[in-house]
């Protein structure tokens, strides 16, 4: 099995990009590789400092780089020997079986929207988050930020993504899916939101729980939170500063729970809905994060996701 | 000044209710006077407890109490004579400068719109809760539940709302106004944020910085944060549960920081945009949130905020 990084992405790239990857390789020895795609001459000495440790690394040549303040749709279709739409190539033609970047978000969702293209049957793709759990292990979150403005069918489908995710990656035998509202009761939130409800309460492909509050986040109610992409993306931003604060204040460091508020203990964000199964990670990515990142795109390519997502919506 | 309270209202009603009041009356003493609203019989013996402490009270009698579970609409019309309609009619006929109640939160919304009424010219009042600054002081976030949907018109109101109580109440003289937003750039979000993006750049009223993000909730570069009563509230929610666990852990109590994420330290939530100043208590008030509560419904007295958002929404 192959799992592909995007040498350049970041703003500690390659540096932080080679590092993490000679970490993850270290850890998936025998079970997967790490094909790193980059630019050569940026990448071959950073690999050469590792010596031995690096000698398993693909290393597949992309001459351009897509930067962060990039337009993301022009640079993707503009700089084809990025090395986000080598990636994305190599993904798509099965060179690959994972495809992570911590470079421009937007391009990394262009190119999943355009290069792996959508499932067959779901509307529109949301990136997904990850949530620890008071009491131990993970809740996934989603959309995150790829969808501003969502339909009722739409929230119903990333309860269902989310659901296949929690399933077959997270281990959750029957994960709980809560819509995330601004009340209990039904009849509670916006038009789409009421609708969405009454769409997951009867779909039988899901363990509908029914609304969950914003400070049911972090408890057991829901492994799986619905929730638009512009409320998701306000809270995960807002959540990941008040670990901020505590990490500059030296606040809670200790505790099992805030340490997973560290989005290096993940290390990205995946794009749930497509053909194949992509990571985007946070731009500032240590290369712990890196790694966690490679090691999160293992276990998705080993859980077959993608293809469980495809076969649940051929049907 | 008479700043009354609602002593039936609350999960710890009416002894906390009580017990509060009396705090804030020796903060108050020379200044206001705290008028209890409530069932004589359970509020009496209460009184007594704290001897002279409680003499400059006074007690109006209200023999019915709208519970936690009630339906809104209904129980503030069938129960006239309830704690909240009693204190939004003593309230509406000037007898009071400020009514605060830690009972049911929708009966206190229907008493603001129905009792004392919108101001003229205000689209829809909006609930504002305060959120506590990195570097110190306060930030006001509106609406955080009033309204889960807003057109853009009532995100600009909410704008100019927020800048008069930060201006008038809070004492920052020139407040700068965000825009909670998935990204920066001005076309990111639905297109009701970016409507409302427009309309808040052209407003001379107000000191527009742009959209922010989730993350700049506790730094300095707003003052009044904008957003959607459904946003809001889940943002919210979630931030006051992350302080619960943390005070569960015994993590950052120490810290002034995150001693403002306490809701007792604010005591309650403004109804900005009506006629008079009404505040909405959390349901598990204690007697410290109950005074803190008044004392800021002596602050909205004597600042006139209401009176300054009818002059200013009058033009």
């Amino acid at each position: 099995m192959k799992i592909a990084l995007d040498a350049m992405g970041g703003d500690f790239a390659p540096q932080a990009a080679v590092d993490g990857a000679v970490l993850a390789a270290a850890q998936l020895a025998g079970k997967a590789q790490i094909v790193l795609i980059g630019q050569p001459d940026a990448v071959r000495p950073l690999l050469a400092q590792h010596g031995a440790a690096a000698e398993d690394l693909i290393l597949v040549p992309a001459s351009q780089i897509i930067d962060m303040g990039e337009h993301p749709a022009k640079a993707y279709q503009q700089k084809q020997d990025s090395s986000i739409a080598v990636g994305y190539r190599m993904l798509a033609s099965g060179e690959v079986e994972a495809f992570c970047s911590a470079g421009n978000t937007g391009a990394m969702l262009v190119g999943a929207m355009f290069s792996v293209k959508p499932v067959p049957g779901v509307l529109r793709p949301a990136i997904a988050n990850f949530v620890p759990k008071l009491h131990g292990g993970m809740g996934i979150m989603l959309d995150v930020g790829a969808n501003a403005e969502c339909k009722p069918e739409m929230l119903e489908q990333f309860g269902e993504l989310g659901s296949l995710y929690a399933r077959y990656v997270l281990g959750i035998a029957e994960p709980k899916v809560g819509l995330m509202n601004l009340g209990e009761e039904e009849g509670k939130g916006t038009a789409n939101s009421q609708a969405a409800h009454q769409l997951l309460k009867v779909n039988p492909h899901l363990r509908f729980i029914g609304n969950i509050e914003g400070r049911d986040l972090f408890n057991d109610k829901a492994d799986v939170v619905v929730c638009d992409g512009f409320t998701g993306n306000v809270l995960l931003k807002m959540a990941e500063s008040v670990y901020d604060i505590m990490a500059d204040k030296g606040i809670g460091m200790g505790d099992p729970f805030f340490a997973h508020f560290n989005y290096e203990s993940i290390g990205g964000s995946p794009i749930l809905g497509i053909n194949d199964n992509a990571i985007i990670g946070h731009g500032v990515s240590t290369p712990t994060a890196i790694c966690n990142m490679l090691l999160q795109g293992y276990q998705m390519a080993s859980a077959g996701i993608a293809d469980q997502i495809k076969a649940t919506f051929k049907s």
